[in-house]
C-alpha cells in the first residue's frame, strides 16, 4: 500500500520566493487527500504533476495562507470536469464561514457538489484501509491538527505451520487470517496457531499551526511521521508563543516525547527561506531524525516490518 | 517620467506551470498600481521584487483568477506594517461583494485602512500626472478595462529663440513654459513665440477579459501600449464568442484600427502554456509589433518624442 506525503508548500504566513503557503498532499494508494490548500497550491500541483483526482480536502484552520487557495483549485476542478462530489473539512466552528463563501462564489452551480463539513477533537473520518482523525490543537484560531491511520493489517501467515498441520493452502488460511478458526480432521485450528500478532498500521500526523500540546504527543505516539509547525528558532521563543506557534526545538520535544520515527519541520517563517539549518540545528539537538520540509519534497512513508 | 508595465501573470482562467494567473504592475515614478490580482500574486511580486508598495488595485471584473490573490496580499502588507490605506477599484456592481468579503475576513482590523470603490464606464481616478480611465468591456460579468493616461505634457521650449528676444535664463523661462506670458523691455512674449506645441502625454490600455469593443478601439485610439485578451487562436473562435474573450486576429485588429503602438496579447489559454507561437503568428498577420506576455516580462514606455 503506497502512503506518499508530498508538500506543496512549507513556507509560514507570508510566502517566500521558493516557498508556497501551507499545503500537503497525502496518497494513500489510489486515494489523494489534501490538507491545507494554501494560495497557489493549484500551481504547486501542477508542477508537482500530482493530478486533480483529490478525494477530499482538510483544513486545519481558516487563516488565508491555509485555505485560500481552494477557491482557485475548486473552479480549475470543475473546469476539468470533474463530477465526484469533493469533501471539505473544517473545524466545526467555521462551517457556516466556509458555506457562505462558497454560496458567494456559486458553488452550488458547479459541475459537481461540494459538500462541507465539520470536525472537532476526536472526530474520525473512515476511508476504509485508513481513517483520518481530527485532534485538537492550540492556535490563536479554532484549529485542528489531522492524523491518518492505517488500520492494523494482519498478523504473519506461518506458511509452514500451517502445512504441518495439515491444512491445505486455498480458503483456509484466508480464513485463518481473517481471524476465523476453522476445523481439519476433527481438530479446531485457531488462528493464534498460524497467525503472528496484528501488525500495527502506518501513522502520520499533520498539526498544523500550534503551540506544543499534550493531545500531539498523545496522538503522534510511535507515530511513522509527524509534520509539526516549526515556525522560529527558539530566540523567538516569546514570538511563538505570542502568535501560538511552535519553535523548533518545541517541534523536536514533541517528537522525542511521542517517540515518533521521523519529524517533518514546516511552516518555516520567512526569515529562514534561503537558510533553514538553524531550525535543523536546534532541532536535532533534541530529536536525531528530523528533516525540514521544501516545497515539492516527497516522502513514502514504508512499513517498519 | 518613468512608466514601467510589469506582467505578474499572463495565464488565463487556469495557471500553467510558467504562467501565474493575471496581474500587471504598473509603476508611473514612485505610484505603483496594481491591475488585477490573482491568486499567487504576492509570490509573484516577491520573485519579481517589486516591493509592496502598492497605491491602489484596480479589478477588472470579479473573476477568481483576477482577484482571489488581493487576500494574502493585504495580509502581508498589513504584517509587513502598512499604514498608508489602500484604495481598491472594482466595477461598481461588486462593490457590496467586495465589501462584504474584506468584513468577512476581518479587514477591518487591520494596521491600515481599505477602501473600496465602485466603477463604471468614463470614470476616471485622478493621479496628478496621470489618471485612470474605467472602461466598459464584454464579459459574461460585470467588467471594465482601465487606462492610464499621462497628462498633457508642456511643449519643447525653444532656448535659442528665448536668448534672441533677449529672455534672461531662469523664471521667465518656466513662467513661458507654464503658459503664462511675460513682458522685457516693454515687449509681450507670449509662450507660443518660445514654446512648441503640448506634447501628448503616454498611454496605455489593459482591456481585463472581453470580446474585442468599440469602446476598447476608442479609448486605445493612439496609446502607446494595448495589453489586450487574446486567450485563444481563430480556430477557437466560437468558444472565445461563448466564452466572452478575445482571439488573437482579434486583439490584433483593435490593435490596427486604435493605431496603438505596440500590442500585447495576455490570459494566455493553458493550451499554449508552452508554446504560444500561434497566437503571435496570427496577430502578427494583422499588426506588425506584437509580442506574447510573458510572466515577468517588464516594458518601459517611453515618450516617443
Amino acid at each position: 500500500m503506497l502512503l506518499k506525503v508530498t508538500f506543496l508548500g512549507t513556507s509560514g504566513t507570508v510566502p517566500a520566493p521558493n516557498r508556497n503557503p501551507s499545503a500537503i498532499l497525502i496518497q494513500f494508494e489510489g486515494i489523494r487527500l489534501l490538507f491545507d490548500c494554501g494560495e497557489g497550491t493549484q500551481r504547486q500541483m501542477m508542477i508537482a504533476k500530482t493530478g486533480f483526482k483529490i478525494h477530499s480536502v482538510f483544513i486545519t484552520h481558516l487563516h488565508t495562507d491555509h485555505f485560500i487557495g481552494i477557491f482557485g483549485l475548486i473552479e480549475t476542478m470543475s473546469l476539468n470536469e470533474r463530477t465526484e462530489r469533493l469533501r471539505v473539512f473544517v473545524p466545526k466552528e467555521n462551517v457556516d464561514f466556509m458555506k457562505t463563501l462558497f454560496r458567494m462564489f456559486g458553488y452550488h452551480n458547479l459541475n459537481y457538489p461540494i459538500e462541507v463539513y465539520g470536525l472537532k477533537d476526536g472526530d474520525e473520518v473512515d476511508f476504509g484501509k485508513f481513517k483520518i482523525l481530527a485532534f485538537k490543537t492550540d492556535h490563536i484560531v479554532p484549529s485542528l491538527g489531522y492524523a491518518l491511520i492505517e488500520r492494523d493489517r494482519p498478523g504473519k501467515f506461518d506458511r509452514a505451520k500451517a502445512e504441518a498441520l495439515g491444512i491445505p493452502p486455498g480458503p483456509l488460511y484466508s480464513k485463518l487470517v481473517r481471524g476465523e478458526a476453522i476445523e481439519i480432521n476433527g481438530r479446531i485450528i485457531t488462528p493464534d496457531m498460524v497467525v503472528g500478532p496484528k501488525r500495527r498500521g502506518r501513522k502520520v500526523v499533520y498539526t498544523g499551526d500550534t503551540r506544543p500540546t499534550e493531545r500531539t504527543i498523545e496522538v503522534a505516539r510511535d507515530a511513522d511521521l509527524l509534520i509539526h509547525d516549526a515556525s522560529f528558532t527558539s530566540d523567538l521563543q516569546d514570538w511563538a508563543i505570542q502568535t501560538k506557534h511552535s519553535t523548533a526545538r518545541e517541534a523536536a520535544e514533541i517528537a522525542k516525547r511521542a517517540n515518533v520515527r521521523q519529524l517533518i519541520l514546516t511552516h518555516i517563517s520567512a526569515r529562514y527561506s534561503k537558510d533553514a539549518t538553524p531550525l535543523l540545528e536546534e532541532a536535532k539537538e533534541i530529536f536525531e531524525n528530523v528533516v525540514v520540509a521544501e516545497d515539492f519534497m516527497s516522502i513514502e512513508v514504508k512499513y517498519r516490518d
